[in-house]
C-alpha cells in the first residue's frame, strides 16, 4: 500500500506534550523490543501492544497481543512464572473473549501493560522463556476480541450528515437535533465479524422511486461506512448514569469499524423507525483493541465548536475544556476489486480522514448513551458514525462519494463504481501519529463482498 | 382483578379442532395435575408448563417449569431416576439461563414436555418424588428466563402506527412501507428486565416546541407499550435466510412485554435514526416463556388482509396460507397508582387487546428479519409492536389514550393520568383461550416507576 499513512512515521522525540501527566515509561519512543519485527512496526511497535483473541495453526482460541508479526499467547503467560503477582489479570485477558478482562477497568489494563512493556522490551531477562509464546500472526486466525453484548452506532461525523442531509434535504441538511444530541441507534450485534470474513450481498426490499411496488432480490446499492469502534469497559448499574467526567476512565480501547450499507434497503425501510436489516447483515470490525492507554499519546482536546453552534449540554460538558477528550487518528479506506487481485495491483485508496472530523467525542457518547440509565457493559461496542472531511478525498462512503450514485468514479485500472459489485474487498486501515512518539496502528479491517446466495 | 380475561374459562371439550395434528395428549382439556394449585388455574394449569428461571429462597438460579402456583425445579429433576432417557435436554433447560435449551429446538421441547405432563398428571407413579422438587412461586424470585443476545421491536400492531401516524400527520397517518415490510428495530437487549424490577423515571434531552433549546431533566412524558414478546430458539448461519416455511419451527415461545417509552426524549432524539434512549431505559417482560407447544391450540391462520391491501412479496408468504401462523391471544394493561396500593384499591384496567391486531405474524418477523442474511440465535427476543384495537379501550398506550396527553383521563379513585407519574405501576397480563382448550396464562408482566435519581 505505497503512500498509505502506514509509511510515514515520526521519528525523533519532540517536546515534553502537554499530556505527559498521563504517559509513562511505555510510550517512550526510544523503547524498543527485543522482537525484531516489532522494531520500528509500522502498527504494531512495542508502544501498542493491543489485544485480541487468536487461534494459532492448532489449538483454541485465547487472548494474545500484537507485537510486530506476532502474537504473544496470553494464555502460556499466564502459567508462566513471569506475572505470579498478576496472575489473575493475566488469566482473565488470556479467555477465549475478552468481557472479564475489559471488566476490570483501567488499573488492571495498565498493571498488564506495564509487565508487557517491561518483558518485551530490549534486555529482558525473560526472553528465552517469551520466545515459545510468540506466535506468527500471519498463521493465526483472529476472532471477535469479545462477545458484543449490544452495538451502538453513532453518527458524529458532522460532515458525513452534511453530505448525506444534502443528498436528501438539499435545504435542510442537519435536522435541528444534531448539535444538541450525540445522534445513535441501536445497531445488530450478532452481525458483527471480525476482519477477513467474507459476506454474500444482502437480499432485501427494496423500491426506486418510480416503481409502483417494492420488489425483493440482491441490494443494489451497497455501500461501507468508515468508522472508529469503541470497546466499553466496567459499565453502570442499571438506572445510573455516567458522569462526563468519568467516562473517559469507561473506554477500553479502539477499533476501526464498518457499517456496511445496504443504501436501497435502507431507503424504503427506515421510516419511522430507523435502519435496520439494511445494516444488520454484516458489520466488520479490526480484531485489535487498541488500549486507551496505547492511545494516551494521541489525544487532544475537542475542537472549539464553530461560532453560532450551540453549547453542548452540562451533562455532556467535562469539567475541564482542557483535558484531551477527543482523539487524533488518521484512517484510510481502499478498494481491492476481483480484477486488481487476478492482477496483483496494489488496493486503491478511496479515503483518507480523521478522527478530528467526529463533532461528539467518546466520552460524550458514553455519558449520552448511559443519561437515561442505560446500562452499559464490558464489552459493548460503539461506532462513531462514518468520519468524512469537507473534501471528497476525505469522504468515509461511496454514496457521498458518488453523490448518492449519480457520479460514478474510476479506479486506476479503469474500472468504474458507483456503489460495490461483487468480489470487491473494501480494506480499512488507521494509524496515531504524534512528533516525539512511535506511531501506532490499528490493523485491518477487511472483508470481501461475495455474491448473493441463491 | 375482577372482571379480568383470567376469570373467564372455557371448561367443557368441544369439537375437533382444524389444527388437531399439532396436538397431542398434553393438550387434553381433561388432563389434571396431581398438584392441586394447578386444578383450574387460571394461568398455569398442566396444558401450560412455561419454563424460566428461578431462585428459591435460598440456592442459586435454575431452570424451572410453573404448575399452578408451584415452580418444579428442573435442577432436581434433573439429577433424578426420572428422566434418564432425556436427562441432556432437563439438564440444558436446568441451566442458570436458558438458551442451550432454546437451541434446542422443537423437538427437545416436545419430549420435555410429554414427560413434564406425565409426571405432574393426575396418577403420576412419581408424584412422592416429584413433591420435594416444587418450591411455592411466592417465595422464589424470577428472573430473565435466558441472556438476551439482540432485542429486536417490530411495529406490527397497525392501528397502533394509525393512531401514532395520525397524531403527527393527519393527513398520511400509515407510511408507504407499512403495508409491505414488517417495520423494526434494533432494540437494546441489556435493559431488559424481569417482571418486578422497578426502575427511574429515566432522565434525557427534550425540547417542546416553543422552547428555543433542548434541555436535559426527568422525562415528562413517560408511557408504557403493551407487546407480544417472541423467543427465538435456534438460530440461522451468518449470510444465510430461513424460509418462512420453516420461520414458525425457530420460535420456542412467547411472552409479554412492556416497551417503557419516553415521548418527549422519543420525539426530540429519533430523527433520523429512529428511537434510541427514549427506549433503552428499561423494558419489562413477563419471566415465562410459554413455548410454542402450550400455544398450539391458540393458532389461528392470518387474517385476510383488506381489500385493497398489497399481497405479502414471496418471501413473506407460507406457501399453504391456511396454516395457522397467527396467534389469538388476549392482553390486558392495568394501572396501579402509588393511592391504590395505598388504599388496597384493586388495579384498573386501562385496555384490552388481541393478537389478532397484529398486521404481520411472528413467523413473517423471523423471515423478514434473516432475509438480508442476519443471523439469529437461541435467546434473541422480538417484541411484536404495540397492540391496539380500534377503539380506544382496545389502544395500548397512553400516547393512544390521551391523544398525545392532550385528554386526560380520570381512574376510578378519582386521580388523572395523561402520563405516567412516580409511583404508578403497570401490570400486563395475557391468557391464550378456546372453546374446548384449557384455558392459560403468560403470568405478570410488572413494573414500578421510581422517582428519577438526583
Amino acid at each position: 500500500m505505497q503512500g498509505s499513512i502506514l509509511d510515514a512515521r515520526a521519528k525523533a522525540p519532540g517536546p515534553t506534550p502537554a499530556a505527559a501527566m498521563m504517559l509513562d515509561a511505555s510510550h517512550d519512543p526510544s523503547l524498543r523490543s527485543w522482537v525484531a519485527s516489532a522494531r520500528n512496526h509500522a502498527e504494531f511497535p512495542i508502544q501498542n501492544l493491543p489485544l485480541g483473541v487468536f487461534a494459532p495453526d492448532a489449538g483454541p482460541a485465547r487472548g494474545g497481543v500484537a507485537i510486530g508479526d506476532e502474537i504473544l499467547d496470553l494464555a502460556a503467560l499466564a502459567t508462566s512464572g513471569l506475572c505470579a503477582d498478576i496472575r489473575e489479570i493475566v488469566m482473565v485477558a488470556s479467555a477465549p473473549s475478552l468481557n472479564g478482562f475489559l471488566g476490570l477497568g483501567t488499573g488492571a489494563r495498565k498493571r498488564l501493560r506495564a509487565r508487557l512493556s517491561a518483558l518485551l522490551a530490549d534486555g529482558s531477562p525473560a526472553q528465552a522463556a517469551l520466545k515459545p509464546m510468540l506466535h506468527p500472526a500471519e498463521k493465526c486466525t483472529l476472532g471477535l476480541p469479545a462477545r458484543i453484548g449490544d452495538y451502538t452506532d453513532f453518527y458524529a461525523g458532522i460532515q458525513h450528515a452534511l453530505n448525506i442531509g444534502s443528498l436528501l434535504r438539499p435545504d435542510n441538511p442537519l435536522l435541528p437535533n444534531y448539535k444538541h444530541i450525540p445522534i445513535g441507534y441501536n445497531g445488530r450485534a450478532s452481525s458483527v465479524r471480525p476482519s477477513g470474513e467474507a459476506f454474500p450481498r444482502p437480499k432485501g426490499q427494496r423500491k426506486r422511486p418510480d416503481d409502483t411496488d417494492p420488489t425483493f432480490g440482491p441490494c443494489r446499492n451497497l455501500d461501507y461506512e468508515l468508522e472508529l469502534g469503541i470497546w466499553i469497559g466496567p459499565g453502570n448499574a442499571p438506572g445510573s448514569a455516567i458522569p462526563i467526567d468519568e467516562a473517559d476512565d469507561r473506554i477500553a480501547g479502539f477499533c476501526l469499524l464498518n457499517d456496511w450499507s445496504a443504501r436501497d434497503i435502507q431507503a424504503w425501510e427506515y421510516q419511522p423507525l430507523g435502519p435496520f436489516l439494511s445494516k444488520g447483515f454484516a458489520t466488520t470490525i479490526s480484531p485489535w483493541i487498541v488500549t486507551a492507554e496505547a492511545m494516551a499519546p494521541f489525544r487532544k482536546a475537542q475542537k472549539p465548536r464553530p461560532k453560532g453552534d450551540p453549547a453542548a449540554l452540562a451533562y455532556l460538558s467535562p469539567s475541564d475544556a482542557t483535558v484531551p477528550h477527543a482523539l487524533d487518528v488518521t484512517l484510510e479506506v481502499y478498494i481491492e476489486t476481483a480484477a486488481m487481485r487476478a492482477k496483483g495491483l496494489a488496493p486503491h485508496r478511496l479515503s483518507l480522514g480523521t478522527t478530528q472530523d467526529l463533532y461528539w467525542t467518546p466520552a460524550q457518547f458514553v455519558a449520552h448513551h448511559s443519561s437515561n440509565g442505560c446500562n452499559l457493559a464490558p464489552g459493548d461496542l460503539f461506532g462513531s458514525g462514518t468520519i468524512s472531511g469537507r473534501d471528497p478525498g476525505s469522504f468515509g462512503s461511496l454514496m457521498e462519494i458518488t453523490r448518492g450514485g449519480r457520479e460514478p468514479i474510476t479506479l486506476p485500472n479503469g474500472e468504474s463504481r458507483t456503489y460495490l459489485v461483487d468480489g470487491d474487498a473494501i480494506i480499512m486501515r488507521a494509524a496515531a501519529r504524534r512528533e516525539g512518539f512511535a506511531s501506532i496502528g490499528f490493523g485491518e479491517c477487511r472483508a470481501e463482498v461475495l455474491p448473493a446466495r441463491g
